[in-house]
């Protein structure tokens, strides 16, 4: 890791990240926050070693890490204690947060041991049997959701995250590069996405996308050929693909590839854990006049929805321009996804996770500098495919800059 | 999906797993359970579609499905009810429930609503947030947790589950018989996995791999060469790699691969949604005399302890069996992981998540015919790097078949 200072997180800024964490805890009334998923570890803690974070309101943060402690040590510029068992948390907290150590002893001790500890916790991700178990190691715990002003701070990026995202968005650059060389007529879509799949893991992608929702899943996004780009998705994503088998359920076919069919390459990028999203369509010789008018009315929409991407813009705003577009050209209809199942966004913030806020659906949250996120204006024309673009921004004081360089074209090989 | 029946769950088949799963349901005197996450619906209703499948201690089975209707309508053999919205959940149990509707109102109906109804629900992956809202919909729910009864179920494959476990270790034998040609001195970790998961996704192989565990990710499996074999993870895994980031911390390096180094091949397959785990070493040239030993003691330790996973040997008497063979040959400091970071078990059951039952640890859970499990005892060699083998077995009457075709050796180009 030492030869590559840039993929660390500065210390400065996770001193920043835990103040903001503090500021939002001492907001809630809350005694400490408790931080226990990988995504949210990275943030605060600098590494993702396994371990629980505690972030007291008042006073510094410490990392108690199961394994590895070594690496942990490495990786982040908080105090790590060693945690040889979930067991020793109660003494540890104890000992850390200002109520004293008498408010964590076993459930006998717990008339005795002062007011209840309020203690913030990820409760969108955290599963059941989990606080359960916390609970009976800290019976004077009293859980609070503190996941809301996790995600809300992370939709905000940093200098040093919006590099990362740019290093994500130059592997899928890399990568689209490479298609017209790896796009060829009679390959199954199977066969091709592992074939640029391999050029983006020897570029450097890291394979894991990490998404916050329950359920939610992907690998790699979405390459969809001819009406498989029309089939709809359990997810709500405009695109889903049939997938190879109905556990899957998205994704790839053993489909093969034919001339003049619309190919959506939509691409998630992984660098240094952060995330970027993007489209671009190929065919193999001339798409229809169809899908060629279809595709310029979505570069028109990402074109306009990015300028008017500025701080202070509501989301819905932004949305609303998308679908009065889309409705001007006469497409509303297979807008964002296959008739019936349309996604009712135009896009989503990126960063440690693919599924962050904000969300560019029909909700009032203002877009504020430093935001990122991918915009994916889609369409779906039942019986020929998708057609659509995508690329990732990040919301700048003059408006949304693009952080993938690769140009907004369709590419007819 | 209809030109590929065999990937499609026969509808005999989900009525027996309905009827175990009741079984269950009426042993912990419940109501019903309610499934949601995605693995386990696939295995009670043979699809992933956005639903909620409601299982009544008596009666039959029926799905609620979000998104896409007309799928999951194919893809399973239960009753499909449309869902326009979670919020029309409690009016429909209550059609479906003995209890009937009354039961289900809004709070202020709970007084008039006779008893509570007790629902198993999957506690061990559902998030708080997530219960917190089922909950808020039906005030009448009493949450029992029901995921003991589901992870034991499905420890016990049937033939048609094993035939697509076959399927996965096909895809692996035909990897694993591609390695000679794709590794070449000098790749990085990274392009060498980018080949081979290439000819994995030609063949099929569908990406997603499922795991249970909370914050636990894998992608393909390991792929470490010399010393990175070497190198503790935050999993509790035998093997790791140190990852392209501190944010991902686990896999392929951008080291170069060289000359006379144990490269080892730990790759997870999945095929219709089942998962084959399996590990080959390979190298470049010669090996030193201590890899080969311990590749030697590694495979004695398999052979012997999938000659003794007969229906009946507990976990236990397997995973002493393999500490003792370790220790005899002088081996036992890194027995299944880095010195200080070995993991307790020898091998886990795999199905259509990675972190199956039974788990070869110290743990008295008797084997039982159909139960599939990967064997993967390896060792951890300091500076020189990991060695090891694994296999997928299935236990039947006569003792534990293996589903790979590979050959059991060490592949020295």
């Amino acid at each position: 890791m030492d030869e590559r200072p840039g993929l660390s997180t500065p210390a400065a800024e996770i001193a920043v990240r835990i103040r903001v964490l503090q500021a939002a805890l001492a907001a809630e009334d809350l005694d400490a926050a408790l931080i226990l998923q990988t995504a949210d570890l990275y943030y605060y803690a600098g590494t993702v070693q396994q371990s629980y974070l505690l972030v007291p309101a008042d006073g510094e943060a410490v990392l108690f890490v199961r394994r590895v402690v070594e690496r942990a040590r490495v990786e982040s510029p908080l105090e790590v204690v060693p945690l040889g068992s979930p067991r020793d948390l109660p003494a540890l907290l104890g000992e850390r947060l200002a109520a004293g150590p008498a408010a964590f002893g076993a459930a006998g001790t717990a008339e005795s041991g002062g007011g209840r500890l309020r203690i913030g916790l990820e409760l969108d991700v955290l599963p059941v049997a989990t606080l359960q178990r916390l609970g009976d190691l800290i019976p004077h715990m009293e859980a609070a959701d503190i996941s809301t002003a996790i995600i809300h701070q992370r939709a905000v990026k940093s200098p040093h995250e919006v590099e990362l995202i740019r290093g994500a968005a130059r592997i899928t650059d890399g990568v689209c590069a490479r298609l017209p060389d790896l796009l060829e007529e009679g390959l199954t879509e199977a066969e091709f996405a592992g074939r640029f799949e391999a050029v983006a893991r020897a570029l450097g992608h890291e394979g894991i996308i990490r998404m916050r929702g329950f359920n939610q899943e992907m690998f790699y996004g979405q390459l969809v050929s001819g009406p498989n780009g029309a089939a709809p998705g359990f997810l709500d994503t405009p695109l889903s693909g049939e997938g190879l088998s109905p556990a899957i359920a998205q994704g790839v076919t053993m489909r093969r590839i034919g001339r003049g069919e619309p190919v959506v390459f939509d691409f998630v990028s992984v660098h240094g854990g952060y995330i970027a999203d993007f489209t671009r369509m190929f065919s193999l010789g001339p798409l229809p006049e169809s899908c060629r008018r279809a595709f310029a009315v979505a570069q028109l929409i990402e074109d306009e929805v990015a300028a008017a991407a500025r701080p202070g813009a509501t989301c819905r705003e932004l949305y609303e321009l998308a679908l009065a577009r889309a409705a001007a050209a006469g497409l509303q209809d297979g807008f964002m996804g296959a008739p019936g199942y349309t996604a009712r966004f135009i896009g989503h913030g990126v960063g440690l996770e693919l599924d962050e806020l904000p969300v560019l659906s029909a909700n009032d949250t203002p877009l504020t500098e430093g935001m990122v996120f991918a915009l994916e204006p889609k369409f779906v024309l039942p019986g020929i495919g998708a057609v659509g673009i995508e690329d990732t921004f990040l919301v700048t004081a003059h408006g949304a800059e693009r952080l993938s360089q690769t140009e907004q074209r369709l590419f007819e090989l």
